[in-house]
């Protein structure tokens, strides 16, 4: 739901608060896979930075609107995963999402002492998981 | 400055964030052309919404780093803009930028008694500044 | 939930994200009373602002860990209303609260154009309804 | 500066934004004793969380308004410190801030293995600077 604070003066939900739903439905699908996004073993971290996000604003959002966020794998790659989002109006259709666009995510290794990140192959099991959802791109939208 | 509250579990910037930075950054901009990003008379409200954004990011941001951010006018339309941006450590040249990417803005009349919102010309004076000042995309970047 | 984006380079949420679940809880109770607490017409605007806000911090709270907000309306006057809130790890007993801490909020009319705001008594309806939930404040905490 | 993303749909900054400039000027007070608000040793990390903060809200800050934060150092404790803060439009009285409260802070060792978080006597060298700043609350506010 468009929280208060998600709005600003132009009275709508505020255009960076879109990748916060995003990224909350993001870690809700690694859940569902029994994974966690972010893990820590003393300093040593693994997680999934984002390396490009983009996204096209078509309506907007309002305060206590319902939304729904669709999320459909697109490209599983070495250390890399690039999925589509759709934010759509509780109950409304795809085709009429209030705001479409894509993330592409890294999978690396960071350690807090060094501060150090560079990226890590995706395990074996989950680069399974993942590539067994991946759908292609739709061929017109 | 990255502050506290910019940061997050991993230690780093929060990529939503970059966002927010950036349209500082454009604020900035438009009132360093006598320009107000957003204007109410009554009900009848101007504003500049976003209709796609996006970020390529490359290094991260850290807690307490000064950034500096730089736009470039790219595109001028009737009611739109495209700018790109370079978020820079200080002091550091735009091609090590920590993070790149592009906004489309729309200029628009907004009523808050209707909900209505539609796209509006950008007033002649105010294209004409922001023609001056724009310049094609680099040839490479 | 705590999301991603509510923690901080400590590991944490971030001790203002706190306000922000409280006050959701807050709209989320309005609602459940029929009432909402923004109403426009025109640029006649009715809202709730906050008085004076308070926390008390007992325990952290970390992501992904999911809570549950407590209120409690302790007084209501004729234009402001004050709850006591607790915040709760799932299935965790009130006193073992993460934090805790109190809202005054007043009701005002809050004009668009002329940017004036000014208390206004809460409605009749509103006001009993708000009185006969209200409880006193604990006689030992 | 208040930044379009601080408001929300009343046309004013956001109330719990306020806690995000006093955290800032915080650090920044932090900063100009030559002092680092969080550290990180490996695993080991000290920091500075809240354990209580209020707000009293007089008058609200409004977009694209230049605010100035005052602090000032009430009690000193082993581990911990409370410090009064007024916020206010700039050129402005502090008897006429938009926003006043206070926090207290504790200093503690957070441990990012274990996730143990235990209070931390302030060490005896910050413990004096702070000392040597702390001003007694006024007669009357």
């Amino acid at each position: 739901m468009v929280e208060f604070s998600d709005t600003d003066l132009a009275g709508l939900m505020h255009f960076a608060n879109f990748f916060r739903f995003v990224e909350s439905a993001e870690h809700a699908f690694f859940r569902s896979l029994g994974l966690r996004v972010h893990t820590a073993d003393g300093t040593a971290q693994q997680g999934w930075p984002r390396l490009e996000v983009s996204c096209q604003y078509h309506r907007p959002a309002r305060f206590e609107q319902t939304l729904e966020i669709c999320l459909r794998v697109e490209e599983v790659r070495t250390s890399s995963l690039r999925y589509g989002f759709w934010i759509l109006a509780e109950g409304e259709k795809p085709r009429s999402a209030l705001a479409t666009g894509s993330f592409t995510i890294v999978h690396v290794a960071l350690d807090t002492v060094s501060h150090t990140i560079r990226k890590a192959p995706i395990p074996a099991a989950v680069h399974a998981k993942l590539v067994r959802l991946a759908a292609p791109p739709p061929a017109s939208t």
